[in-house]
């Protein structure tokens, strides 16, 4: 199967590794590169020069096309952009801000850039700005997410309606079968974070990974909408969070609650108790720990599967 | 097309109607049953003799199988079993509250019994109780919903897997793509609740009605979650809710607030102001009020036409 997201990037499945703070370094976007999908290295949690080593040991460890995603609220941008640049990295995700400042620039130097929205006026505004495709990411997601809460059933019709360029449906998608749920609604591929997230090649902490692994459904809760809606698991910090809003505290109050540095905490040194733990609602069925290329090849083989159940199914008229 | 769902309740399209309040009368359940799917008459904002009444006509009105839905906090619940037993309705679809109370009596009736759920535990506590199918709701519904705020495309397939009895998707749902989309994830048949408050044989205020379709992407929120978290739009009534919880209002506090009877001054009495008005995420794409009939109809040439579009999309392995 080809379409335009496998053209627009050259690859052979379409399906994008989200590019996630603290968990997606060059092993695992090196490791879905090489497995037919679209590694994305998550420049958010990266100093400039760590950015440019993971780069560089991406491009060694992969011939096939790899990705950045960057969100664009990151403070040092302009290094990350020179870096990007420098490095030649052939497509950017651009995320949390507004793809109107560097979609020019990126593009000038011959870069595929995609967007990541949460919602349609978002996704309208990107097109207008000339981005190649959008990451259209539905409530379930793990870590920062929209305001209007809509849910990816819902969003991929109404953007995939709205917009002349493709997209990608991201927010609960983690096995061949709701795959193929997305591609029914209208997406041309997918974006997976958290089942990536459990991949051997993940920089998460193993402590996180092993709670993933244990979380149900009903584990994870969009949570701090006073200051950037975030999803995550519920533990101590969570429980913490819970009990400031219900005595009614203020922005500012959450804001020194959270303090700095609470997701490098929680997922990348494996603080469970205070840490930070951003991951989506489909954490409620993984259940193994695997190599990123044996996720994809077991994505691919259930997509397979989902769509030969549907054989017969036509309805009457 | 036949399956589990087709063949317990003798319909042609695994399209179930939902039960809603204020909406759902004889004239909107008989409609889609007479068009091929299964209409459901929603007991919770009726009287007894009300139920009775509507129960008649819609006997009278169709030869077609239809269900009655029945909430289980209803003060008068043993009255409306009384009617129901009585009128030897088919088909009982219970929601909000405990299936173990009132299932064997209406099984040992010879009802078709389905329970309404939002998690994988009361779904597991419905099959445990003897129901004949589950109808698993996702977060992006209307009215009143879950507290684990479970997506429909995470929670399907988290409950088909969980499950062995047949599973009807809802929340989301309102097109034949978003039809194929939860076949594909494991759901047997889906239950339509939004979509048919535009219908034209729903008891919808017109005032209401028009409200929705005017109704874009980010339009409604799940509301009032100190007290039992439901979906609504976005108007007076809820900017009032919004200004309580951001000056922390208490539980009771919010109970006062919403009073009594503000869904019926909203929904069936027009009151776009002052009225609680419940409807689920896709209305933001309804855009035209259309008879019941001609909505399955399309619904059906959508979902053919999603299906056909899958031909070809196998990917290599």
């Amino acid at each position: 199967m080809q379409n335009r997201i496998t053209s627009l990037f050259g690859i052979k499945y379409p399906i994008i590794q989200g590019g996630m703070i603290w968990c997606s370094g060059w092993k695992l976007a090196s490791a879905v590169s090489n497995a037919g999908g679209l590694g994305i290295i998550g420049a958010g949690s990266m100093y400039p020069e760590i950015l440019k080593e993971h780069i560089q040991k991406c491009k060694q460890a992969t011939k096939k096309p790899f990705g950045v995603n960057l969100p664009l609220l990151y403070p040092d941008i302009d290094k990350h952009i020179a870096t990007i640049l420098e490095e030649k990295v052939p497509i950017v995700f651009t995320s949390a801000g507004n793809p109107g400042v560097w979609t020019e620039t990126l593009k000038a130097a011959g870069i595929i850039v995609v967007h990541v929205v949460s919602n349609e006026k978002f996704a309208l505004k990107a097109e207008a700005c000339g981005v190649d495709a959008i990451v259209a990411e539905g409530f379930e997601a793990g870590g920062h997410n929209g305001r209007e809460e809509t849910t990816t059933l819902v969003l991929i019709p109404q953007i995939t309606s709205a917009v002349k360029i493709p997209v990608m449906a991201a927010g609960g998608i983690g096995t061949g079968k709701t795959m193929l749920a997305a591609m029914v609604l209208g997406a041309e591929g997918v974006q997976v974070g958290s089942r990536f997230v459990t991949s051997e090649e993940s920089s998460a902490h193993n402590n996180f990974k092993n709670m993933i692994l244990q979380a149900k459904e009903g584990s994870t809760q969009l949570s701090l909408k006073q200051l950037t809606p975030v999803r995550m698991l519920k533990n101590k910090f969570w429980e913490d969070v819970v009990y400031a809003e219900s005595n009614c505290a203020s922005k500012e109050d959450l804001a020194t609650l959270l303090g700095r540095a609470r997701a490098k905490k929680g997922m990348f040194e494996g603080d469970l108790v205070e840490g930070e733990l951003e991951i989506g609602q489909i954490s409620g069925y993984i259940n193994a720990i695997k190599p990123a290329g044996e996720i994809i090849a077991e994505m691919v083989n259930e997509y397979n599967l989902a769509l030969s159940n549907l054989a017969h199914k036509q309805l009457e008229e």
